[in-house]
């Protein structure tokens, strides 16, 4: 019982690294780059706002939580990829499978299995709830760029094309989502904010 | 339907600025004050992670999360109180319940009667649901005290018995975690982190 609890606390301990974790996304007053943390914290409660635009309207909320709560604690081993960067893609699952082992490891083994079971569905992205925590993922960035006037668009040579193509995943999870990405690109380009 | 979500969009961005409302609680590495968005998210994990604990089983935990999530937002207008600081208590009450209005205000009109009413259950303390949240809102900062060699707990001249009288209400939602807390405050004051 008491090695049990200490596991779960350890783990707690660990995951503090979320919080030194930046990723190139801009806070909305400009001032600095957001963190994991904090980039969770507010996807989880966008996840509660905008849960009634999912495509599938019987989605288990709990579960959507739970996978955006834990989607990047992988992170702190295996780093924030730019997400218009040349990735290599096996490399980065091969880092991310790895970081989840360790990371959720440190829990007693029910526990461990439940989250891992739950990121490896996240990041497969065939359930409805999966479908709809990724648009999640991919809109809460958008929504600061575009609210920033495009202030890491402009840095990192990003067009509209790249934005739309990267992110038509949207589409999978929120139909609705998608239209109002579609609809602030095409108004961040007749801004300037976004090159064509 | 789209004033809505343009509301809702609204909200979402309003509330940014909980990565920039900082508490007196210290990053596990000590390099600096932690956020609000930060501390909520690590709440929500543990509230996931430390579930099984709560004195009541029975307890609905997708409300324990959503309560969770929002449980600071009054801070952006209200700010974050030292916790064992002269709080005139029914002044910091009517700062947030006017935060709690303005903030929550901006959501269509049924979500802002959701998120506020979530919002009263918490502060209320009554439920099961608010009663565990509560807990793992005393339990966090002390965790992070104690990993902390009492740093803070040194700087603003906190003793043992201040924060087990401040705290003791972590035992309304989990015996288990309140047993967890005596027995680190207990090793505190051994190990010269936390004054007696």
């Amino acid at each position: 019982m008491m090695r049990k609890l200490n596991d779960q606390i350890n783990f707690l301990v660990e995951v503090d690294k979320m919080k030194q974790i930046f990723r190139n996304t801009i806070l909305m007053d400009k001032s600095r780059k957001e963190n994991d943390a904090e980039h969770t914290w507010h996807m989880s409660l966008a996840a509660m706002t905008l849960c009634e635009y999912s495509n599938d309207q019987a989605i288990d909320m709990l579960k959507v939580i739970k996978m955006v709560i834990i989607h990047d604690i992988v992170e702190i081993d295996a780093g924030d990829v730019f997400a218009y960067g040349n990735i290599n893609l096996s490399e980065k699952a091969i880092k991310e499978k790895k970081a989840a082992k360790r990371i959720f490891g440190l829990l007693p083994d029910g526990q461990y299995k439940e989250f891992l079971e739950l990121w490896n569905e996240f990041e497969e992205g065939a359930s409805s709830e999966a479908k709809f925590a990724q648009a999640l993922d991919c809109f809460m960035p958008i929504l600061h760029n575009y609210r920033t006037q495009g202030l890491q668009w402009q840095k990192l040579n990003v067009t509209s094309e790249m934005v739309l193509k990267r992110n038509k995943k949207i589409e999978l999870g929120s139909n609705r989502l998608w239209e109002y990405i579609e609809s602030i690109v095409s108004d961040a380009v007749e801004k300037n904010y976004l090159m064509k």
